[in-house]
């Protein structure tokens, strides 16, 4: 069974694997304190060309949304995002869990824009009983989004622009942010990331590292005591080194680092899959640019497909169709497309 | 100005106000376990033919459905109800405050049916990934619903049904419970509510009463240590006799008793309305019933009725025309009545 | 039997029942904002020589101190308070519902001192692994205490003085704020409260009123969006204006309003009491001027006492002894404390 | 610097980086459904001897914690524990997060007693009041305790028995669960575990692994829907693989496993130091026979060693002098405990 369902069904890319067994015998401080993460931080700084950021490791991506927002929201605000956005459908509820509702908008292919932020925005502060309402108090988006779609600067600064002016925190939940930042149609670099963010992450669980993500602070207001927010959530691993150490090796030489040149493998993968597919006659449910590909197959084709591969059902389209989800990752290998390609 | 826009621009039945006089010397313990609460839950009991059921009284509405939900559901659970529903959109998202989700289903007229319940249980347990969505744990009804409509014995009976199938408990607002009952379209008697439901309330707030709810729990699971947390969400009242007292004044004589006396005044004075407004020529955005109507009105006789009476803004139905709601109450007086359809 | 085991075991003062009937068909509008509200909004600044406060009226006093500490803590603060707060030991775990810890300081007669504030604000920031614990984030005294004793003026300047140095806001339960204005040892006035709190509330439920406790927001800090978490915590009463009347009527006069006037008649009684039992040889757990007294009886005068009076156990002292409450209050008779001293 | 200020300060034993390394190119499904959780999984029902155990793999303690307490719990309980228990003092209010009190009890070394449960428990059912106060809901221990004792077979089965009388189910942290087993005061099977607790975890983050705790639910009422709530707390690890590796790794053998085996090394390595310690006059401010070890320092001695090595501060005992932690590990080298013991 050669596995497409998702981007984390391998380890970690072998380099993570020499570091970790380097450093292996080091003693140090644990909880994110010590001299890999102050380096990996220092990487991330330069990468985003922000030297003030403050950078925090933590494990996963439902704990990293969960805390960040969970250190955002007053009791009566809620978060306004995609109506398929990650943490209104696939965490269990981990923001409620928080105390706040998810404030999904109608989304075809996994974004929102700057004008249906607005539109929720002045809705909520027209009503006349908007008091017996939950505030809207932050804007959270993926990059990738869940449909594979990315935000182009022009976008992500028109929503930017919209935030600031309501007062809302933008959030960019980066978990396939190697994916988006090298598809051939994105056009912002990591520095637009925290010029236009007042936090987002870089994830690595699903680009290259065993586990871990990145979160970047920009904004001011919204450092204080975070890192309490990180223990409570279960999110202060307590092998902190852990965290540095996969970080450093994927970000040592920024934009030219590993983290980009294994993002660009599974895209280019991806894109091939894309274009073979179309070739063949196949339609695509979302038109996507980065490592998730939707394509639309009859039940025949399923069936035979799934003999040999694993992927994810995404949703029935028609009684004999339904569309399907190929990841390609840092870990794909050219033959296992090839291979694809071949059985479709 | 004439007060249209609630059922609760008054204070309470004369009744109410006699009977606190007269034991407002009494001295009892607090916390609903006096002689009168006792009383009423007795009257309650009777009334609903549910001699086994706990009966609760509790301050306001949010409170109620509040503290009911969290007593019920598990963290990962969440609460299936109408997208118009109170605990949907005018709590300040009271029930994600205790951690829990609210999982809203289409409807065009505040109902929800046996089989959108059905659906979204079978939705939930057939995705493979089910552990990562908010689990279905109970379902939230109103009668009336927010938009005046009521669930007939036999919607009631199957949304039962399917519940019982789906080990979904129902619970019914009953915050407009009278005037629901009272309605002419209405073929549910109280025991039915006592038969068909898990747990409801019988709403004293906007039907004659200063204010409070009776919390009617049938079911024997939901029943456990349901006091504790009456008092960790503040609404054990210390004076629980002001509650018990305005419920035995209410539903002394059970299904004549002066609760469905006033709740019947009301109907018959918004049915009255509805019959003029249709003979006028004016469209209805909702058929109603109750005592909530919901006529369509052009912005001219808007502004021009604004002068003398208030009532709510529903929705901007086109540019020139907006859906408004008019509630008449236990304490409508004909002649305002009389008045408002004169300016129509 | 004759009630003296606590402080809201009638209805209310008359003068209330007489206005709720005068006002009773006027119609207004809810939640807090109609004219009687306003104008007991504008009493309560008066009588506090604070014209910028901001004034809320709330149900209960749970309620209250939920919604009150949910407003101001972030997510890893909590609240520090006496071992003996009402808070901590008497409200089914309200506060951490909210999600925040109680961090209760040992205290012998139920309050606290300037110098543990800052031993307790100096310990947590003084741990180098401080991110791992809750970090205090505001302190919160009842005056009176649960024990019956007040706070002076330099006692509260002292607290004051220290929560203002650590960035802690100061929270005070008034809920028997009545009776320690009224208490010879009392040297406070409404505006030192003012001064000298962030906020703080009047009692309603336990000095004349059905319910009722209006809270008192100076820090400005703290103002924003208070509505929406009285609606969040069930704490906005749909017909506000009960509130607003009830206070309105105890308040009218400010300084010799009513509400002080009914609170030193409690308070005389109850030094009555103190100052007899003293005399007959009792001994006294807690040294109180206040409402609220603690004998110390012997076995066989407690099980004579049971059969005429009800009084709150406190703590068993000894095998043969037992501390226990007796309460005055508002509406208590003379001739009750003096049967009372008769049995005694 | 020589590290002994706590068991995580270095990687992970060389045995589970081979393993990752063998393993690392395999594709398998996520969230703890592949072979090796399946393998990890029964290896640790056969060391428990607890066929029907449900095993469930996490990443760290504080969640661990918070998962299991909050999935145990219903919104008015808390959970009864040591005062020094890692959950009331270092997890920066993880449990108050979920809505619950922590109910500490004193304790002199880290346990608490059978007596103290049943005397918790009685004092919470005794008083009339209850309901106005946090109900009691499971009883939370360490094994090893923060001090570094243990219960012995006596004492948990007191402890069980209390629990079962009392309806309490009782959890077990065993995040040093290995020093535990391995101290030679300990008497306790893992089947012993298995059967005198309701759930408890075998920790993996201080004993060998690079991070991860193994929760085993033995009551079948804890079992339900457990999945929800690892997602939910951030728990589920998309490449749980991870975990079941480190596991697999730890525990294959049974109770000769490597678990077992460095567990030893690093008690064995402890009660050296501890028997020189005493040999040398040393005082210890707790009795420890596990891997932590509390010698009460001269502020002479402290500063001299704190050149070389790190080590916890843990309380100061008089002006002069201080208790401080030593652990050793499974990587301390018996090198670095002879240098610390000729410094000493």
């Amino acid at each position: 069974m050669i596995h497409f369902e998702c981007d984390y069904t391998e380890g970690c890319h072998s380099s993570i694997l020499k570091k970790l067994i380097e450093t292996n015998e080091e003693q140090t401080c644990g909880y994110g304190l010590d001299g890999h993460c102050e380096h990996a931080r220092a990487l991330i700084c330069d990468l985003c060309e922000a030297p003030d950021a403050d950078v925090h490791f933590l494990v996963g991506g439902t704990q990293t949304n969960t805390t960040v927002i969970a250190s955002i929201l007053r009791p009566h605000q809620g978060v306004l995002c995609a109506g398929t956005g990650h943490i209104n459908v696939h965490e269990t509820g981990a923001i409620e869990a928080t105390g706040h509702k998810v404030l999904p908008l109608p989304s075809q292919n996994g974004k929102i824009t700057a004008s249906q932020i607005q539109a929720a925005y002045d809705e909520h502060w027209n009503d006349s009983d908007h008091e017996h309402i939950v505030q809207p108090g932050m804007v959270y988006v993926s990059q990738s989004t869940e449909n594979g779609t990315i935000y182009s600067k022009a976008e992500l600064t028109c929503l930017h622009e919209t935030c600031q002016r309501c007062g809302l925190p933008l959030f960019l939940d980066g978990a396939r942010l190697g994916y988006a930042m090298e598809s051939p149609e994105n056009d912002l670099h990591m520095s637009d990331l925290a010029n236009l963010c007042d936090v987002f992450y870089i994830g690595g669980t699903k680009v290259g590292a065993l586990f871990g993500e990145a979160v970047v602070i920009t904004n001011p207001d919204l450092k204080q005591d975070f890192r309490y927010l990180l223990k409570q959530h279960g999110g202060m691993l307590a092998k902190g080194r852990l965290l540095g150490i996969q970080f450093e090796t994927l970000l040592e030489g920024g934009s030219d680092s590993l983290y980009f040149q294994i993002s660009k493998h599974a895209v280019d993968l991806a894109l091939q899959l894309k274009a073979s597919l179309l070739e063949k006659g196949y339609k695509l449910y979302y038109d996507s640019f980065t490592n998730q590909q939707y394509p639309i197959l009859s039940n025949e084709v399923m069936e035979r497909l799934s003999k040999e591969f694993s992927f994810s059902t995404w949703c029935k389209v028609d009684e004999g169709h339904t569309a399907v989800r190929f990841c390609t990752s840092w870990a794909t290998r050219p033959e296992a497309v090839e291979k694809l390609l071949d059985t479709l």
